[in-house]
């Protein structure tokens, strides 16, 4: 493998399409925090596989357009060439694109949608990452949250778009429980695989396992934090008595999963200590997931990967101490 | 006084045990920002109080349960020890366990949410105290807030815990005055004593007697402008013409009392143009209250201290001069 | 008008009164970014101009109760006096009391509400300033719509005050496009020219020619920003299929007219490069403000300058390089 990414490397040194092409697959690999390539073909592979099974190519369409149209702008807005190459340009775009493409109907506007949604996420990037400097946080999916959500709302004023993937308004109401549907084995599989997939709004186990082997690749410790992940949401949201639908369909997982992932494997070193605290947040992540698909419904629009920010940054910014002080530090 | 709380200082150096439930009855005192066991033992005392008076004795035993689970989390998340002698990791928790056991019926995941939301609050406290250090400005209660909005929201999507005390959702309408309900000298008092027992959710003027007492033994400016504070609350809102329910209930002035002991009394020295600058911002605090209960009817959420923490804090980090700059500044 | 303003500067230094109406008509001149009396005497012409063209005098001395108000405030909390004297302690002053006497019915408590919202505003304004100053980025007119928004929603819980020109509060909803209105070159004109006069809350065409003789007369790049942004905010909006009456009353287009001009003429320096910028962003903010209307319909109440601070922001904490690295810095 690591053989194969050196030659790669190699090539994309002589090559100027050959690095675009480099970038824009860090940049779907970025997604779940890979500067690698092959991960981002592996997971480009997965989104394909999910948009054709779900009948929709457009959505694959938009969000190639969407990664190539957030690096183009990167180049043109001068931004620091490490950062670029390593794909941190375009992994909000990537989700635009998807996410435009899955709620909103296919049309001329949809394109000029996705166009405009990845260029912005490019700036609204570049503005989290400046914001965060002085906690060395990370941006994580903020760009793609923020931008996305705006786009979304504006349709219910535009004619010329309309979003028909997109939940209906609702007023907050207690829950009614559904007569208790017995979750079995399969559910539960299905519910964790969902929730891996979901991450790139896809509901395709097959995709699911595509993006496991695309993780693996970039990150062991990464691939096993995202199961891990996906189990612990979908037994907590049943422990909590959340509609099944939802498990099964991956829908509270996603958001747990990149906690999961964030937490346990990149912005720590995997241990004991950090993988208790990144369990913990998993938990709390399930909550939030839940807390803002409640929140949302008056807007008529999905959370996305809110719940994901808010936990993870609260969580980064605590910056516990996860190793004994040293006795110069105490 | 003084003594007392030495030989008590003295004792805690032994004991571990001492130590442990000193750092608790700070956290309890913390609510009100005073650094001072005696004075969350009668706050305690006045949280049980209102707790057996409402006959929901769990309201006491999750704000306890709560504190002890946060000092647990931040002792394991090995915490700054000075802060954490303070009480500093407890007030949010203290907090989060009240509200939870007051809007959530009881029952098993009650428990589980009282102990997961007061483990979170600790690491939101970390994560709003790092958040906020550059500006020198302190986190609040916004740890309490943000965890208790996202668990009490969750809930609506959850069959296993119900909100039978939470409010329920209602479009913003108009305000129709109910027929002019003339508030007699009886109703200001109790409204505004009620504004300082609601600080800790609780509709009781024993407890908010209870609540003074300790807060004056803490500090006695902070227990004027807990009254002053109240006073003002009732009287702007009754001027403004606010329900007479929300008003005599303390429901309008549990933010603004905050408000005025934070500016007036804990993060300014006591002056006759300080007291200008809280009464200033209390009164604001009143309207604050009321355009965030407005905002928050579509969510089905109280607004918590929230108006407190925005109105503080952008009092905060404005930072006024209160004294004339000196040569060497001007 | 060069020599005109010296002579006035020096007649400001010899004169506190003059120096007071100085630092007033700066700050009108501050809404759209002039540090210029001049300027601001012809917005405030124009404001007179819209308020009497609607029969409504009371908007006129709103706006100037508040702009006073807020210097007096300004005085009393010794802010920087440098700042003070270029008017950036009014700008959101101004608008408040215009938002106010233009949403809310006349009354006794309608003029508290302002001396209220304006001293506030005040206090929000240095906050912001303060919090933003790690980044270098300015204030805008956020402390105007955090002010006016509290102060605005409280009155659906205060008898005292009524909102007559609030909208209604609505359920989102997929847009149901009128007949398509074939708009005429005079719609897009008078689209274009409301936009800009709807900056201060006017629709009014003759006014949009004053506070485009004032703009010009403070920074002629800064003029034709203006008019520029109005006419991309204009044609967007109805390429997206945006409600025509929206478009002709310029209430789609406002918060564009000063996304153009901040990022075009004020805080970069005006290139072909900063143009494409900013017409980028430009279009961005008519999506926000869509947006924005859609996402504050439960609240009932306007979504103000929001999207022109959200999208600025963002355009300006990206800071992006709009020259070539020097052969030092690469």
């Amino acid at each position: 493998m690591r053989e194969l990414l050196e030659k790669w490397e190699a090539l994309c040194e002589f090559s100027a399409v050959l690095r675009f092409i480099d970038i824009n697959l860090r940049g779907i690999g970025q997604v779940m925090f890979q500067d690698n390539p092959l991960t981002g073909l592996f997971f480009l592979i997965a989104i394909a596989w999910g948009a054709f099974a779900a009948g929709a190519p457009e959505i694959l369409i938009a969000g190639v357009l969407a990664v190539v149209t957030a690096t183009l702008v990167a180049l043109w807005l001068r931004v620091d060439k490490s950062a670029l190459n390593a794909g941190l340009y375009g992994f909000n775009a990537v989700l635009v694109g998807l996410a435009l493409a899955t709620f909103l109907s296919p049309g001329p506007l949809l394109w000029a949608y996705v166009i405009l949604g990845a260029a912005v996420s490019v700036v609204a990037m570049l503005a989290t990452a400046n914001a965060l400097k002085p906690w060395g946080v990370a941006a994580l999916t903020a760009p793609f949250v923020l931008v996305t959500w705006l786009l979304l709302l504006a349709t219910y004023g535009f004619s010329g778009l309309s979003g028909d993937g997109l939940p209906s308004a609702a007023m907050i109401a207690p829950f009614e429980a559904a007569p208790s549907l017995a979750l079995g084995l399969g559910d539960f599989v299905r519910g964790a695989l969902l929730s891996i997939s979901q991450v790139f709004l896809k509901a395709s186990p097959i995709a699911a396992l595509l993006f496991l082997v695309g993780l693996a690749i970039g990150s062991l410790p990464a691939a096993v934090f995202a199961l891990g992940g996906a189990i612990v949401a979908v037994v907590t949201a049943h422990l909590f008595g959340a509609e099944s639908d939802l498990i099964i369909g991956g829908l509270l997982g996603f958001s747990p999963v990149l906690t999961a992932v964030a937490l346990g494997a990149v912005f720590n070193e995997p241990s004991p200590r950090v993988a208790l605290y990144a369990l913990f947040a998993t938990i709390f992540t399930v909550i939030a997931q839940a807390g803002f698909n409640v929140a949302l419904r008056p807007f008529a629009v999905p959370a996305l990967t809110a719940p994901f920010i808010v936990v993870t940054w609260i969580f980064l910014f605590a910056r516990p101490r996860f190793t004994p002080p040293t006795s110069d530090e105490a």
